[in-house]
């Protein structure tokens, strides 16, 4: 043993070990279809000119020296002024953390809400809780959610659990499945939280806190509406931390402007936690993004066009799994509502290949894809389901229009040649 | 209790609070010498102008999606290259790391070296490691230098501990003396690690690392020379990891590019670590960085610019001082090294104001400076020595040159107030 039990003990990602797999085979000249990425193509997907702009003129202003240890304060006002105009919540300056990007936010909040040996509880398939648990030293409770529920969970889901944790991570919509929270689901839930923390409040017991990652609360689709737990059960408000920022609706996760809001003890002590870390959002590109966040008729203008492009390429791959369906394929996907992502199914297990060699882990099954259909996915097993699950996140991030017709033509050939 | 014990027990920084009170004191029209800060006033200390075009030109060209965990390729070519050319060390692109400044990696040497309950041992004063050891929940050994050693350690000072200790985290020039490792010291320490290291082998125990913060290496005036441990007893390769970046040489404390290297598996393990902290320096100042430390001809323009302005600084601080010794005041101040800092000395506790008052504290003495000279320094406790240290620490990048004759006629009026 070299290092710390802790860094010897992380697991590799499922992800990474994927993208090795599609490199090796670009790097033998073949053209695959990466769709494994939670990120955006930058030539497809740019930041929105404005921000841009923004950014040049905050470096020609020589905004270059340490930003404050919570954000700068016009960034920060400039937040609360957006949520409070778009999503009609109420937090000052002062609820509001500015760091580079979300996930040091999400490491603070486990970090700051967690003793070692307490107890976190998270759906899955959902994005990293399982490395935020094991970083924080915490137990967990995982429920493993279902399709029929869109893989949201369900205060049925979390009721036996309420008594015995300390964190709720919730996130919609979510990564992987690009599905939402409904209202009625969201509020049954938040119900569920305020009760129980009635209870700890007469009993004198630490608070159970939720952490509610909205970081694709912008990429709506059609009907799809996006609720928070504070807009719909009030009380919410002193048990909810916030995760939010630039990265995913402003196609700009390598600009690194990340926010959370919540209580503002909770916050305060995030802050301290991040002022060490010094997981710090560059000071030229907050500056930007407060006076960009101000332009509304840039902002609202921007995301109708991203908007509008990932709904695009997210019902045109969702069509085509209906279609495959259709004709008798083993495969579906789940209508998409939200983020970058589609929820597909491939029920391969025990098929044939043309080889003769039956596929019989969902490894295989992923193998199989990349290798006959040049189509990259990630298994939700990366995303902490069990490995028996058939379901896989298809992110858009990265795709070209005018390839979807040539994937679909690979995948049919792919699964025909099954038996 | 409302958070984690680890967030409850965070100590506010020190530095901090004396920026409250120099913040109270400009809301009431004061103007005061802030020299608290170890960082630059940027409309002073600019950015180089070519790294600011190459942050533009980036943003240009899209670079605005996920940087790889590790740092973009690129960048850790070109910082390989510029540590071989500038320091003659041999290291390759896949042993350097790079963060969103220097601080992440620090964390993250915590995080990754020790086990909770290991030890680590640091000299005082020094910057941050009180609270480094605090999240990573080790014990500490903490050393004590003296000011006839130029507050850096010796041999003498780590030899005792040094089979208890599993990280030694060393750091020069020193934040916040200044001052730097002799060749000899740092070579003796380093045999010591060495012979520590093969006894280690021997009994089959976990190694005895060193982490280096050289952060400011290219800052040193006069006939200081940096050394490392690396380039003087080649052994220490194996158990040193290096800590540096942009951010105190080009006056980039905003622009958030750090980097550290050293032995693959503990970079390999502080890269798993820091992706999920998401501590990720932004991907345009990356890319630039990139192509910036390659225009060999900028950067040494820039770092003479830059040198020269903080040695003439620092050079006028000292001699006030020796001027003010001279003429019999209390003061002192130690000969100016490196870095942006100047290590003074007000002997002024049992000295009674011209109110009467008896100054008891450092924390009085920093407040009659602050209060009756307006000059902001920092105490060295805030550093992590005695609270009876009567050193400070006295910032020079936010001084403004036409400010320091008004400094000592404040400064010299207030010690002359004193009997």
């Amino acid at each position: 043993m070299q290092t710390s039990k802790l860094a010897e003990g992380l697991k590799g990602s499922e992800i990474i070990k994927i993208a090795g797999e599609v490199n090796a085979l670009k790097a033998q000249g073949e053209t695959i279809y990466n769709q494994t990425i939670g990120d955006f193509d930058a030539s497809i997907f740019p930041i929105p000119q404005e921000l841009k702009e923004e950014i040049v003129s905050a470096y020609n202003n020589n905004h270059t020296n340490y930003p404050a240890a919570n954000g700068m304060e016009v960034l920060r006002e400039s937040v609360s002024e957006y949520l409070s105009k778009s999503l009609g919540l109420d937090y000052s300056k002062n609820e509001i953390l500015i760091s580079g990007g979300a996930r040091p936010l999400i490491y603070a909040v486990y970090q700051t809400i967690l003793d070692v040996d307490d107890t976190v509880l998270y759906p899955v398939p959902s994005w990293n809780n399982d490395a935020y648990t094991y970083l924080a030293r915490n137990k967990a409770v995982i429920v493993e959610t279902k399709p029929e529920h869109k893989f949201m969970p369900t205060v049925e889901d979390l009721k036996p659990h309420i008594q015995e944790v300390n964190l709720i991570a919730l996130c919609s919509p979510l990564n992987p499945t690009g599905t939402t929270f409904d209202k009625q689901t969201l509020t049954e839930i938040s119900k569920l939280v305020v009760t129980e923390n009635q209870r700890r409040l007469e009993e004198n017991i630490k608070p159970l806190y939720v952490l509610y990652d909205q970081i694709y609360w912008q990429l709506t689709y059609g009907h799809t509406k996006h609720y928070n737990p504070v807009e719909l059960v009030s009380e919410m408000r002193d048990y909810t931390i916030f995760i939010d920022g630039m990265s995913k609706a402003f196609a700009a996760t390598g600009v690194r402007v990340g926010w959370a809001f919540g209580p503002t003890h909770v916050i305060n002590k995030m802050k301290a936690m991040l002022s060490h870390i010094g997981a710090w959002s560059p000071k030229a590109e907050q500056m930007a993004t407060a006076s960009y966040l101000r332009q509304t008729n840039a902002v609202t203008s921007y995301l109708e066009h991203i908007k509008s492009e990932l709904d695009f390429r997210l019902n045109r791959f969702y069509d085509e799994f209906q279609l495959l369906k259709s004709k008798g394929f083993p495969v579906d996907a789940i209508e998409p509502e939200a983020a970058l992502y589609l929820t597909v199914q491939f029920d391969l297990i025990g098929k044939k290949t043309s080889e003769g060699n039956t596929l019989t882990t969902i490894q295989e099954v992923t193998s199989y894809l990349l290798q006959e259909a040049k189509l990259a996915i990630v298994p939700f097993y990366a995303f902490g389901t069990s490995q028996t699950s058939n379901w896989f996140r298809l992110s858009v991030g990265t795709s070209k229009k005018e390839d979807i017709d040539t994937i679909f033509e690979l995948l049919k050939k792919a699964l025909a040649n099954l038996s």
